[in-house]
Protein backbone atom coordinates (compact mmCIF):
# COMPACT_ATOMS: atom_id res chain seq x y z
CA UNK A 1 0.00 0.00 0.00
CA UNK A 2 1.69 3.15 -0.70
CA UNK A 3 1.15 6.36 1.11
CA UNK A 4 -0.28 8.30 -1.17
CA UNK A 5 -2.57 5.11 -1.88
CA UNK A 6 -3.34 6.10 2.24
CA UNK A 7 -3.68 9.52 1.57
CA UNK A 8 -6.30 9.02 -0.96
CA UNK A 9 -8.28 6.23 1.45
CA UNK A 10 -8.19 9.67 4.22
CA UNK A 11 -9.08 11.89 2.28
CA UNK A 12 -12.34 9.58 0.75
CA UNK A 13 -13.63 9.31 4.27
CA UNK A 14 -13.28 12.69 5.47
CA UNK A 15 -15.12 13.66 2.43
CA UNK A 16 -17.80 11.33 3.27
CA UNK A 17 -17.81 12.22 6.42
CA UNK A 18 -18.66 15.92 5.40
CA UNK A 19 -21.28 15.07 3.15
CA UNK A 20 -22.40 12.94 5.64
CA UNK A 21 -22.87 15.75 8.07
CA UNK A 22 -24.51 17.94 5.75
CA UNK A 23 -26.98 15.61 4.90
CA UNK A 24 -27.80 14.84 8.76
CA UNK A 25 -28.14 18.98 9.03
CA UNK A 26 -30.42 19.12 5.62
CA UNK A 27 -33.15 16.81 7.92
CA UNK A 28 -32.85 18.31 11.19
CA UNK A 29 -33.08 21.95 9.43
CA UNK A 30 -35.85 20.79 7.49
CA UNK A 31 -37.50 19.25 10.85
CA UNK A 32 -37.23 22.27 12.23
CA UNK A 33 -38.72 24.77 9.73
CA UNK A 34 -41.73 22.01 9.50
CA UNK A 35 -41.89 22.03 13.25
CA UNK A 36 -40.90 26.15 13.68
CA UNK A 37 -42.75 27.17 10.78
CA UNK A 38 -39.71 28.94 9.25
CA UNK A 39 -39.94 29.46 5.97
CA UNK A 40 -36.19 30.42 5.05
CA UNK A 41 -34.84 27.72 6.58
CA UNK A 42 -36.68 25.11 4.06
CA UNK A 43 -35.65 27.29 1.97
CA UNK A 44 -31.78 27.00 2.79
CA UNK A 45 -32.48 23.49 2.85
CA UNK A 46 -34.04 23.25 -0.56
CA UNK A 47 -31.16 25.46 -2.28
CA UNK A 48 -28.40 23.73 -0.50
CA UNK A 49 -29.20 20.10 -1.45
CA UNK A 50 -26.74 21.52 -4.77
CA UNK A 51 -23.84 21.17 -2.18
CA UNK A 52 -24.24 17.54 -1.42
CA UNK A 53 -24.85 16.53 -5.23
CA UNK A 54 -21.51 18.29 -6.20
CA UNK A 55 -20.48 16.06 -3.15
CA UNK A 56 -21.48 12.92 -4.70
CA UNK A 57 -20.22 14.12 -8.19
CA UNK A 58 -17.04 14.79 -6.61
CA UNK A 59 -16.58 11.72 -4.57
CA UNK A 60 -17.94 9.38 -7.41
CA UNK A 61 -14.74 10.74 -9.54
CA UNK A 62 -12.33 9.80 -6.79
CA UNK A 63 -13.17 6.10 -6.31
CA UNK A 64 -12.40 6.12 -10.13
CA UNK A 65 -9.64 7.55 -9.86
CA UNK A 66 -8.79 5.18 -6.69
CA UNK A 67 -9.85 2.20 -8.80
CA UNK A 68 -8.12 2.82 -11.82
CA UNK A 69 -4.46 4.57 -10.30
CA UNK A 70 -4.23 2.06 -7.15
CA UNK A 71 -6.20 -1.06 -8.55
CA UNK A 72 -7.09 -2.03 -5.26
CA UNK A 73 -7.77 -5.50 -4.02
CA UNK A 74 -9.33 -8.04 -1.37
CA UNK A 75 -10.41 -5.35 1.79
CA UNK A 76 -9.51 -2.24 0.12
CA UNK A 77 -11.49 -2.79 -2.89
CA UNK A 78 -14.56 -3.93 -0.83
CA UNK A 79 -13.97 -0.54 1.28
CA UNK A 80 -14.09 1.54 -1.28
CA UNK A 81 -17.15 0.11 -3.19
CA UNK A 82 -18.79 0.26 -0.38
CA UNK A 83 -18.14 4.13 -0.02
CA UNK A 84 -19.11 4.60 -3.43
CA UNK A 85 -22.35 3.17 -2.63
CA UNK A 86 -23.09 4.66 0.46
CA UNK A 87 -21.90 8.08 -1.51
CA UNK A 88 -25.08 7.63 -3.64
CA UNK A 89 -27.33 6.58 -0.51
CA UNK A 90 -26.13 10.15 1.27
CA UNK A 91 -27.07 11.97 -1.71
CA UNK A 92 -30.54 10.17 -1.77
CA UNK A 93 -31.03 11.71 1.98
CA UNK A 94 -30.24 14.63 1.12
CA UNK A 95 -33.28 14.87 -1.68
CA UNK A 96 -35.80 13.22 1.17
CA UNK A 97 -34.56 16.36 3.21
CA UNK A 98 -35.40 18.33 0.37
CA UNK A 99 -38.90 16.81 0.26
CA UNK A 100 -39.13 17.70 3.86
CA UNK A 101 -38.69 21.03 3.78
CA UNK A 102 -41.23 21.28 0.71
CA UNK A 103 -43.96 19.28 3.09
CA UNK A 104 -42.67 22.43 5.46
CA UNK A 105 -42.89 25.14 2.93
CA UNK A 106 -46.46 24.03 1.89
CA UNK A 107 -47.57 24.01 5.73
CA UNK A 108 -46.49 27.52 5.98
CA UNK A 109 -47.82 28.41 2.88
CA UNK A 110 -51.26 27.06 3.56
CA UNK A 111 -51.16 29.17 6.79
CA UNK A 112 -52.17 26.43 9.44
CA UNK A 113 -50.67 23.94 11.46
CA UNK A 114 -49.61 21.37 10.07
CA UNK A 115 -51.16 17.71 11.42
CA UNK A 116 -49.29 16.01 14.36
CA UNK A 117 -46.61 13.37 12.94
CA UNK A 118 -46.81 11.39 16.50
CA UNK A 119 -43.44 11.32 18.17
CA UNK A 120 -41.76 13.20 15.16
CA UNK A 121 -39.01 14.21 17.13
CA UNK A 122 -37.87 10.93 18.48
CA UNK A 123 -38.36 9.59 14.81
CA UNK A 124 -35.73 12.30 13.35
CA UNK A 125 -33.94 11.73 16.37
CA UNK A 126 -33.72 8.20 16.29
CA UNK A 127 -33.01 8.85 12.52
CA UNK A 128 -30.37 10.38 13.02
CA UNK A 129 -28.70 8.52 15.49
CA UNK A 130 -29.20 5.70 13.02
CA UNK A 131 -27.24 7.65 9.68
CA UNK A 132 -24.68 8.39 12.25
CA UNK A 133 -23.86 4.94 13.54
CA UNK A 134 -23.46 3.71 9.76
CA UNK A 135 -20.71 6.02 8.79
CA UNK A 136 -18.72 5.88 12.30
CA UNK A 137 -19.60 1.95 11.54
CA UNK A 138 -18.06 2.63 8.05
CA UNK A 139 -15.11 5.40 9.24
CA UNK A 140 -14.02 2.42 11.87
CA UNK A 141 -14.89 -1.02 10.40
CA UNK A 142 -17.02 -1.03 13.50
CA UNK A 143 -19.86 -3.80 12.34
CA UNK A 144 -21.30 -3.99 15.66
CA UNK A 145 -22.04 -0.18 15.40
CA UNK A 146 -23.92 -1.28 12.25
CA UNK A 147 -26.11 -3.88 13.75
CA UNK A 148 -27.75 -1.65 15.89
CA UNK A 149 -28.68 0.24 12.83
CA UNK A 150 -30.04 -2.55 11.80
CA UNK A 151 -32.41 -2.86 14.92
CA UNK A 152 -32.85 0.65 14.85
CA UNK A 153 -34.65 0.64 11.68
CA UNK A 154 -37.64 -1.77 13.28
CA UNK A 155 -38.75 0.83 15.40
CA UNK A 156 -38.97 3.31 12.92
CA UNK A 157 -40.94 1.05 10.91
CA UNK A 158 -43.20 0.90 13.75
CA UNK A 159 -43.48 4.33 14.26
CA UNK A 160 -44.39 5.38 10.81
CA UNK A 161 -46.86 2.67 10.41
CA UNK A 162 -48.79 4.25 13.75
CA UNK A 163 -48.49 7.78 12.32
CA UNK A 164 -50.16 6.31 9.00
CA UNK A 165 -52.91 4.70 10.97
CA UNK A 166 -53.59 7.37 13.48
CA UNK A 167 -53.71 9.97 9.98
CA UNK A 168 -55.97 8.00 8.21
CA UNK A 169 -58.00 8.38 11.68
CA UNK A 170 -57.64 11.82 11.47
CA UNK A 171 -58.71 12.03 7.61
CA UNK A 172 -61.82 10.41 8.99
CA UNK A 173 -62.55 12.70 11.52
CA UNK A 174 -61.77 16.14 10.34
CA UNK A 175 -61.75 15.66 6.63
CA UNK A 176 -61.16 19.59 6.46
CA UNK A 177 -57.75 18.36 8.10
CA UNK A 178 -57.01 16.40 5.07
CA UNK A 179 -54.18 17.68 3.29
CA UNK A 180 -51.96 18.71 6.39
CA UNK A 181 -52.62 15.07 6.97
CA UNK A 182 -51.12 14.26 3.63
CA UNK A 183 -48.37 16.82 4.43
CA UNK A 184 -47.66 14.71 7.68
CA UNK A 185 -47.72 11.10 6.12
CA UNK A 186 -45.03 12.62 3.26
CA UNK A 187 -42.46 13.69 6.25
CA UNK A 188 -42.81 10.59 7.93
CA UNK A 189 -42.90 8.71 5.31
CA UNK A 190 -39.40 10.47 4.06
CA UNK A 191 -37.99 9.68 7.58
CA UNK A 192 -39.10 6.64 7.62
CA UNK A 193 -36.78 6.27 3.81
CA UNK A 194 -34.21 7.84 5.45
CA UNK A 195 -33.44 5.27 7.74
CA UNK A 196 -33.78 2.87 5.15
CA UNK A 197 -30.76 4.10 3.52
CA UNK A 198 -29.52 4.40 6.52
CA UNK A 199 -29.69 0.55 6.71
CA UNK A 200 -28.41 0.17 3.64
CA UNK A 201 -25.30 1.75 4.87
CA UNK A 202 -24.73 -0.05 7.62
CA UNK A 203 -25.46 -3.41 5.34
CA UNK A 204 -23.08 -1.95 3.31
CA UNK A 205 -20.60 -1.84 5.90
CA UNK A 206 -20.85 -5.05 7.22
CA UNK A 207 -20.23 -6.38 3.63
CA UNK A 208 -17.11 -4.40 3.78
CA UNK A 209 -15.73 -5.15 7.17
CA UNK A 210 -16.91 -8.88 6.98
CA UNK A 211 -17.37 -9.65 3.25
CA UNK A 212 -20.21 -11.36 3.78
CA UNK A 213 -23.63 -10.08 2.45
CA UNK A 214 -26.22 -8.76 5.05
CA UNK A 215 -28.46 -7.99 2.78
CA UNK A 216 -31.86 -9.78 2.18
CA UNK A 217 -31.08 -11.60 5.25
CA UNK A 218 -32.16 -9.63 7.88
CA UNK A 219 -35.87 -10.34 7.41
CA UNK A 220 -37.89 -8.05 4.95
CA UNK A 221 -35.45 -5.77 2.74
CA UNK A 222 -35.26 -2.16 3.60
CA UNK A 223 -38.00 -1.54 0.87
CA UNK A 224 -39.01 1.99 0.04
CA UNK A 225 -42.58 1.80 2.16
CA UNK A 226 -44.38 4.26 0.59
CA UNK B 1 -7.94 -6.88 -22.88
CA UNK B 2 -8.56 -11.07 -22.15
CA UNK B 3 -10.68 -12.90 -24.03
CA UNK B 4 -11.55 -14.35 -20.52
CA UNK B 5 -12.31 -10.72 -19.51
CA UNK B 6 -14.52 -10.07 -22.75
CA UNK B 7 -16.49 -13.58 -21.41
CA UNK B 8 -17.20 -11.62 -17.93
CA UNK B 9 -18.43 -8.34 -19.04
CA UNK B 10 -20.78 -10.39 -21.22
CA UNK B 11 -21.59 -12.44 -18.39
CA UNK B 12 -22.11 -9.49 -16.83
CA UNK B 13 -24.43 -7.83 -19.42
CA UNK B 14 -26.42 -10.33 -19.70
CA UNK B 15 -27.19 -11.39 -16.26
CA UNK B 16 -28.30 -7.30 -15.90
CA UNK B 17 -30.44 -8.34 -19.02
CA UNK B 18 -32.10 -11.02 -17.13
CA UNK B 19 -32.66 -8.88 -13.93
CA UNK B 20 -33.73 -5.36 -15.77
CA UNK B 21 -36.38 -8.34 -17.34
CA UNK B 22 -37.49 -9.77 -13.63
CA UNK B 23 -38.04 -6.05 -12.75
CA UNK B 24 -40.09 -5.44 -15.74
CA UNK B 25 -42.21 -8.20 -15.37
CA UNK B 26 -42.68 -7.58 -11.75
CA UNK B 27 -44.05 -4.15 -12.28
CA UNK B 28 -46.14 -5.27 -14.85
CA UNK B 29 -47.33 -7.94 -12.86
CA UNK B 30 -48.33 -5.82 -9.83
CA UNK B 31 -50.27 -3.45 -12.27
CA UNK B 32 -52.26 -6.03 -13.34
CA UNK B 33 -53.17 -7.42 -9.89
CA UNK B 34 -54.18 -4.15 -9.40
CA UNK B 35 -56.14 -3.76 -12.11
CA UNK B 36 -58.02 -7.33 -12.48
CA UNK B 37 -58.53 -7.95 -8.49
CA UNK B 38 -55.83 -10.75 -8.73
CA UNK B 39 -54.57 -11.91 -5.44
CA UNK B 40 -52.57 -14.81 -6.67
CA UNK B 41 -50.60 -12.65 -8.88
CA UNK B 42 -50.02 -10.25 -6.35
CA UNK B 43 -48.86 -12.95 -3.89
CA UNK B 44 -46.57 -14.08 -6.33
CA UNK B 45 -44.84 -10.53 -7.83
CA UNK B 46 -44.06 -10.23 -3.51
CA UNK B 47 -42.87 -13.69 -3.51
CA UNK B 48 -40.33 -13.75 -6.68
CA UNK B 49 -38.83 -10.14 -5.31
CA UNK B 50 -36.67 -12.94 -3.29
CA UNK B 51 -34.98 -13.69 -7.36
CA UNK B 52 -34.46 -10.01 -7.89
CA UNK B 53 -32.36 -9.81 -4.48
CA UNK B 54 -30.76 -12.96 -5.03
CA UNK B 55 -29.64 -11.94 -8.35
CA UNK B 56 -28.46 -8.33 -6.75
CA UNK B 57 -26.51 -10.20 -4.48
CA UNK B 58 -24.65 -12.66 -7.11
CA UNK B 59 -24.56 -9.36 -10.09
CA UNK B 60 -22.41 -7.36 -6.78
CA UNK B 61 -19.89 -10.08 -6.21
CA UNK B 62 -19.52 -10.25 -10.35
CA UNK B 63 -18.22 -6.55 -10.07
CA UNK B 64 -16.17 -7.63 -7.14
CA UNK B 65 -14.30 -9.50 -8.91
CA UNK B 66 -13.94 -8.18 -12.33
CA UNK B 67 -11.96 -5.34 -10.70
CA UNK B 68 -10.04 -7.57 -8.23
CA UNK B 69 -8.98 -10.13 -10.70
CA UNK B 70 -8.72 -7.79 -14.44
CA UNK B 71 -8.12 -4.43 -13.01
CA UNK B 72 -9.50 -2.87 -15.74
CA UNK B 73 -8.98 1.29 -16.24
CA UNK B 74 -10.67 3.94 -18.35
CA UNK B 75 -13.66 2.63 -20.12
CA UNK B 76 -14.06 -0.36 -18.91
CA UNK B 77 -14.06 0.74 -15.19
CA UNK B 78 -16.72 3.04 -15.98
CA UNK B 79 -18.73 0.48 -17.30
CA UNK B 80 -18.26 -1.36 -14.95
CA UNK B 81 -18.95 1.05 -12.13
CA UNK B 82 -21.99 1.87 -14.01
CA UNK B 83 -23.34 -1.91 -13.88
CA UNK B 84 -23.14 -1.93 -9.86
CA UNK B 85 -25.19 1.26 -9.45
CA UNK B 86 -27.49 -0.24 -12.50
CA UNK B 87 -27.61 -3.53 -10.20
CA UNK B 88 -28.39 -1.37 -7.34
CA UNK B 89 -31.70 0.44 -9.10
CA UNK B 90 -33.13 -2.71 -10.27
CA UNK B 91 -32.99 -4.16 -6.88
CA UNK B 92 -35.41 -1.05 -6.11
CA UNK B 93 -37.44 -1.21 -8.90
CA UNK B 94 -38.64 -4.73 -7.65
CA UNK B 95 -39.09 -3.12 -4.09
CA UNK B 96 -41.58 -0.47 -5.60
CA UNK B 97 -43.75 -3.77 -7.77
CA UNK B 98 -43.79 -5.10 -4.15
CA UNK B 99 -45.48 -1.91 -3.21
CA UNK B 100 -47.46 -1.82 -5.97
CA UNK B 101 -48.67 -5.39 -5.37
CA UNK B 102 -49.62 -5.29 -1.70
CA UNK B 103 -51.74 -2.16 -3.01
CA UNK B 104 -53.32 -4.40 -5.34
CA UNK B 105 -53.89 -7.01 -2.35
CA UNK B 106 -55.27 -4.26 0.26
CA UNK B 107 -57.10 -3.57 -2.46
CA UNK B 108 -59.31 -6.77 -3.27
CA UNK B 109 -58.75 -7.29 0.80
CA UNK B 110 -61.10 -4.52 1.12
CA UNK B 111 -63.48 -5.80 -1.44
CA UNK B 112 -64.28 -2.18 -3.09
CA UNK B 113 -62.77 -1.35 -6.30
CA UNK B 114 -59.39 0.78 -6.04
CA UNK B 115 -59.72 4.38 -6.72
CA UNK B 116 -59.04 5.24 -10.74
CA UNK B 117 -55.30 6.22 -11.06
CA UNK B 118 -55.36 8.62 -13.97
CA UNK B 119 -53.71 7.14 -17.27
CA UNK B 120 -52.18 4.07 -15.18
CA UNK B 121 -51.86 1.94 -17.99
CA UNK B 122 -50.35 5.21 -20.12
CA UNK B 123 -48.08 5.48 -17.06
CA UNK B 124 -47.01 2.02 -16.37
CA UNK B 125 -46.19 1.39 -20.28
CA UNK B 126 -44.09 5.27 -20.52
CA UNK B 127 -42.19 3.43 -17.37
CA UNK B 128 -41.60 0.45 -18.92
CA UNK B 129 -40.26 1.74 -22.08
CA UNK B 130 -38.10 4.18 -20.12
CA UNK B 131 -36.51 1.01 -18.25
CA UNK B 132 -35.74 -0.59 -21.47
CA UNK B 133 -34.25 1.97 -23.20
CA UNK B 134 -31.59 2.58 -20.26
CA UNK B 135 -31.11 -0.80 -19.99
CA UNK B 136 -31.18 -0.99 -24.11
CA UNK B 137 -28.72 2.22 -24.03
CA UNK B 138 -26.24 0.20 -21.62
CA UNK B 139 -25.55 -2.75 -23.33
CA UNK B 140 -25.31 -0.95 -26.59
CA UNK B 141 -23.72 2.10 -25.24
CA UNK B 142 -26.16 4.06 -26.62
CA UNK B 143 -26.75 7.57 -25.35
CA UNK B 144 -28.70 8.90 -27.45
CA UNK B 145 -31.79 6.00 -25.94
CA UNK B 146 -31.23 7.52 -22.66
CA UNK B 147 -31.39 11.39 -23.41
CA UNK B 148 -34.97 9.91 -24.69
CA UNK B 149 -35.70 8.36 -20.82
CA UNK B 150 -34.46 11.81 -19.20
CA UNK B 151 -37.79 13.11 -21.26
CA UNK B 152 -39.70 10.85 -20.63
CA UNK B 153 -39.28 11.01 -16.98
CA UNK B 154 -40.96 14.64 -17.12
CA UNK B 155 -44.04 13.14 -18.60
CA UNK B 156 -44.44 10.93 -15.47
CA UNK B 157 -43.42 13.56 -13.04
CA UNK B 158 -46.28 15.46 -14.55
CA UNK B 159 -49.36 12.42 -14.79
CA UNK B 160 -48.07 11.41 -11.18
CA UNK B 161 -49.29 15.55 -9.90
CA UNK B 162 -52.57 15.05 -11.82
CA UNK B 163 -53.36 11.86 -9.95
CA UNK B 164 -52.27 13.33 -6.49
CA UNK B 165 -54.79 16.60 -7.30
CA UNK B 166 -56.86 14.33 -9.07
CA UNK B 167 -57.41 12.02 -5.50
CA UNK B 168 -57.02 14.73 -3.30
CA UNK B 169 -60.38 16.22 -4.81
CA UNK B 170 -62.20 12.71 -4.89
CA UNK B 171 -61.01 12.12 -0.99
CA UNK B 172 -62.80 15.58 -0.18
CA UNK B 173 -66.18 14.56 -2.38
CA UNK B 174 -65.94 11.45 -0.98
CA UNK B 175 -64.33 10.34 2.28
CA UNK B 176 -66.00 7.41 2.47
CA UNK B 177 -63.11 6.79 -0.35
CA UNK B 178 -60.31 7.78 1.36
CA UNK B 179 -58.14 3.99 1.93
CA UNK B 180 -59.23 3.44 -1.77
CA UNK B 181 -57.39 6.94 -3.02
CA UNK B 182 -54.27 6.93 -0.53
CA UNK B 183 -53.51 3.37 -2.15
CA UNK B 184 -54.10 4.93 -5.68
CA UNK B 185 -51.71 7.66 -4.51
CA UNK B 186 -49.13 4.91 -3.38
CA UNK B 187 -49.49 3.15 -6.61
CA UNK B 188 -49.32 6.45 -8.67
CA UNK B 189 -45.74 7.50 -6.38
CA UNK B 190 -44.15 3.91 -6.80
CA UNK B 191 -44.64 3.71 -10.48
CA UNK B 192 -43.18 7.64 -10.22
CA UNK B 193 -40.08 6.76 -8.29
CA UNK B 194 -39.29 3.63 -11.22
CA UNK B 195 -39.56 6.25 -13.56
CA UNK B 196 -36.90 7.84 -11.71
CA UNK B 197 -34.71 4.92 -10.78
CA UNK B 198 -34.69 4.40 -14.91
CA UNK B 199 -33.81 7.95 -14.77
CA UNK B 200 -31.47 7.20 -12.80
CA UNK B 201 -29.78 4.48 -14.56
CA UNK B 202 -30.02 6.72 -18.00
CA UNK B 203 -27.46 9.22 -16.36
CA UNK B 204 -25.66 6.34 -15.11
CA UNK B 205 -25.32 5.01 -18.46
CA UNK B 206 -24.56 8.55 -20.33
CA UNK B 207 -21.80 8.57 -17.96
CA UNK B 208 -20.38 5.28 -18.88
CA UNK B 209 -20.29 6.00 -22.23
CA UNK B 210 -19.39 9.80 -22.40
CA UNK B 211 -16.91 9.58 -19.24
CA UNK B 212 -18.97 12.84 -18.19
CA UNK B 213 -21.62 13.66 -15.38
CA UNK B 214 -25.02 14.21 -16.79
CA UNK B 215 -26.46 14.19 -12.89
CA UNK B 216 -27.57 16.81 -11.43
CA UNK B 217 -27.44 19.17 -14.61
CA UNK B 218 -30.95 18.00 -16.26
CA UNK B 219 -32.80 20.57 -13.75
CA UNK B 220 -34.46 19.09 -10.51
CA UNK B 221 -32.83 15.80 -10.01
CA UNK B 222 -34.99 12.89 -10.49
CA UNK B 223 -35.70 12.96 -6.25
CA UNK B 224 -37.89 10.94 -4.79
CA UNK B 225 -40.84 12.63 -4.96
CA UNK B 226 -43.20 11.11 -2.30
Amino acid sequence: MTRHFVEEIEALKSNLIKMSGLAEEAIAGAIRALLDRRRELAERVIAEDIRINAMEVQIDETVVDLLALQQPVASDLRFILAALKINNDLERIGDHAVNIAESALASVDRGVEPAPVVELPRMAHITKEMLRNAIDGFIHADAGLCQQVLKSDDIIDDLNKGNVAALVMLMRQDPASLEQALDAMRVSRNLERVADLATNIAEDVIFAAEARVVKHLYGPSPSPRQ
